[in-house]
């Protein structure tokens, strides 16, 4: 018989048999004796972020690499509360993540004690929320709790109080089968008969039909079989505005992303069919009085596969359903044109300097338009890499996912491509990047400005700024110093203005691993 | 008759008419109609945050000055999460606040585009929640929000859909009274026979009873009322352990804080009655095995005045009622020793500096143990000031509501004491210091570790800690450099080692006015 272990100690051995290899903290008094577990059971790494939205943003970029959940340990309501906004992402990621939280001791709940809050109400916001109510079953809730995050590719929650940790429990139930047994995140597959349902609908639009790609449909073979559709058919192909993973470049078809404002996505989608494989259905990012909500056509709207479904093997079985043979759509032409090494940045010179630069492999985590959409349409012709987005909308996602993304593949070079309003946001990630001696360069575009919200106020016909719009739109006055800013979290930085001075500069941080940021003037 | 607003429009004019004269703002997409009104329609500051927490805790720290509202305006469900923890300090501090949070047009709502949330059911973890569900009752249910924050003294959220903000709406209805009465936080009385009851009590417990000071029982009134009683019976006088707001110095008695371990809090109150004066019953911060929830002896609780009540009132009405004269408690004698020049800086000797430098009249968010205990202990013989404290636990509290403080008090020099690992989940802050010339000073004590929960894990019986303990308790590795953090936000900031040369570096940054960091090595 096993000796008897914590509460803390059970919790970890539980998710260590799940498959959780890392933890990203930032704990409290509630979560101590859980920190002293991680010692004394082996094999969950701790990364400790200096803010909780680090931590959830990293373990959303961790998954969504790996393929299946980190944990995060969070304290409290407020430490959850801060953690909120890259849980919403990661929501909308379909990421399996689980949060561990620590409560007051069960007894002292009642108390209302000042960090009392209602941490079960937060955690449903974003996803489901198990609380342990009895020692005894800490194990079995823990393993229900990461299951949960699998099943679902949702956010998971745990609420452990602190004398259930502390308090000595009974070894975890031993798993169903052996004690090696991960639970990984799978995803449903779609039924035979509705593929071919599809197939023959798919048949009869012909040409007419668009095929919008999310979830795993942008995997590598699933751009691949719907690449073979579009050649066989002449479908139109369109990615999700905001894919949580998708595989780009090394020859794969180039497939845009769905426009992000309504009328051109109208625009994009208003030819005929519109299929949908592992994207949710295409709504507006925002209501636009006189723009429809829905960008599909009415009746156009065909699900092959939802987001939690296995789009991927739908599209491969789809293909062949088809006849699609091994014609394929022409890869991407390498860029046509460079910039002269004297350009100023853009976000056109900075999209084709990075695409120009990607080493095979790399991971770019992409926040903030500037710079985002150009790459995108410039990386198709760079070798095989993979784009992380941001799902939900939430600013301050792009570092800390990086960082996970990083933790989770340390042999993938990786590059965050952050508009600086929303990278101030998150920036602490910048110093768990040095601890940790992640492998990511980070590409600050400095325009200074809240870009994105004085094209919103323009399209709310406000073309002549106030002084306080102008001031609440504005990061200058003073401008923020990403170098130093860099430099006091301990990473290394400089600043590029020109084309060459970027190349030069991505280049040499990319060579020399670890982290870096380059402050790109545009 | 009045021409028609835009529905933000009539938002604002509610709002300044309702007194509200400040907005600690962090808008997006769908608070853009409000922005633009910000300056159509005068009589509201905007002041923008980098990150929601900022807001809000600036929101919290000004109204503890102001005595009424601010307004924040945050974007959406990720935007208000953000901003939740410091929230949950204001719902501590029963500090009046209004959120005004910008939702998606009412007919996108149901189409779940990627930012929809469960705004609602975050700010109820918070406070109460109005929101705007017609066009027309945009000033009225404005004008509700604003005075439920000051009815409640509590936390406010007024969520707005996109559409009714743009629309053109009615005026708002005219005011009761005229328009310019505005609507002021207001504690409830305590009833004459109640102040009755406690009196004999009191007088009956004679010195074996101890007054706890809380709300605005730490006012300057309510602190001397405390002191005659005192005199008059041998009460003991202790105040809470966090007050939002205490006055301090300036020849008030000495009244320390309730400690803040259960043990030493327990052995404060167990003399005998304890009679809470605007504080919350005294519970335990965290439940420790063995030790009770209630600080207080059971049976032993008199509460005169709960913290939404008006307890300075109480206390002079309950001083009269029990003859207590002109006689005080002997005015706190000055610090009896002073620290040598060239003493390295700990917390004791930073309190002391602090204590000694200190300006008439100066405003000091406290944040943190290491530096906060020692101060307020020296600073009973400075000169008048107010200290406020981190009410509710939620880390990251001290350099917003310094900046806040600042902004409702221009002519008031304000001190952030501040500890360098809560320090770092909003230093954010320090921009909008530079922008808006904020006087602050900001002490970082930067020992580089959380030293809190280092105490924790030793209480918790883990006095050699792991290497995975000892990392996710450190800010070691790299260390951070709160030098370069400011500089990159656009604040001065120098290093101070020695008492002498945090004396000299801190009477300069006083005298100069506008913000400035010092970062104390400890």
């Amino acid at each position: 018989m096993d000796e008897a272990v914590t509460g803390a100690e059970a919790l970890v051995r539980a998710a260590t048999r799940r498959g959780v290899r890392v933890c990203f903290a930032n704990p409290g008094t509630t979560e101590m004796p859980l920190v002293a577990a991680l010692d004394r059971v082996p094999g969950v790494r701790a990364v400790l972020g200096l803010h909780e939205n680090v931590c959830t943003g990293a373990a959303d970029g961790y998954a969504r690499i790996a393929g299946h959940a980190a944990m995060t340990v969070l304290h409290l309501g407020p430490g959850l509360a801060n953690g909120l906004a890259n849980l919403h992402n990661a929501r909308r990621a379909n990421t399996p993540l689980v949060n561990v939280i620590g409560d007051h001791a069960s007894w002292h709940l009642p108390f209302d004690a000042p960090l009392t809050s209602d941490i079960t109400a937060l955690a449903t916001t974003v996803g489901c929320v198990r609380t342990v109510r009895d020692r005894a079953e800490i194990g079995a809730v823990t393993q229900g709790a990461i299951d949960d995050a699998h099943r679902m590719l949702g956010v998971s929650t745990l609420i452990v109080p602190a004398d259930f940790q502390q308090e000595q429990a009974a070894q975890p139930p031993a798993p169903e089968q052996d004690s090696e047994t991960e639970s990984r995140a799978g995803r449903i597959r779609v039924g035979s008969d509705h593929i071919k349902d599809v197939a023959a609908r798919l048949r009869e639009a012909g040409p007419r039909a668009t095929l919008l790609l999310g979830g795993n449909g942008l995997s590598r073979l699933g751009q691949e079989a719907a690449g073979r559709i579009a050649a066989s058919l002449g479908t139109v192909l369109f990615g999700e505005t905001y894919p949580a993973r998708a595989e780009r470049g090394g020859g794969l078809p180039n497939i845009d992303r769905l426009p992000y404002f309504p009328e051109q996505a109208v625009a994009a989608l208003d030819r005929g069919e519109v299929v949908v494989a592992g994207a949710e259905d295409p709504v507006a990012y925002f209501g636009y009085a006189g723009l429809p909500s829905l960008l599909a056509q009415p009746g156009s709207l065909i699900r092959l596969a939802r987001p939690h479904e296995d789009a991927e093997e739908a599209l491969l079985e789809l293909a062949d359903l088809l006849g699609a043979g091994a014609a394929r759509i022409p890869a991407p032409a390498a860029m046509a044109e460079a910039p002269a090494e004297g350009d100023a940045l853009t976000g056109r010179t900075v999209g084709q300097v990075v695409a120009a630069c990607l080493p095979e492999g790399a991971i770019v985590s992409v926040e903030g338009g500037t710079c985002g959409y150009p790459f995108y349409s410039a990386s198709a012709s760079a070798p095989a890499h993979t784009v992380l987005t941001n799902t939900g909308g939430a600013i301050g996602q792009g570092l800390p996912c990086a960082l996970g993304a990083a933790i989770a593949a340390p042999d993938r070079p990786v590059i965050a491509l952050q508009s600086d309003g929303s990278g101030l946001y998150t920036a602490q990630a910048l110093w768990s990047m040095r601890r940790e001696n992640a492998n990511v360069t980070v590409l600050i575009a400095a325009n200074h400005t809240y870009n994105v919200l004085r094209t919103e106020l323009e399209r709310h016909g406000n073309t002549d700024f106030g002084p306080q719009a102008a001031a609440l739109t504005s990061l200058a006055e003073p401008r923020i110093d990403w170098v130093a800013l860099a430099t006091g979290f301990g990473v290394s930085a400089e600043r590029a203005g020109t084309v060459a001075q970027l190349r030069t500069a991505l280049t040499d941080a990319v060579a020399s691993g670890g982290p870096h940021l380059i402050e790109m003037a545009l």
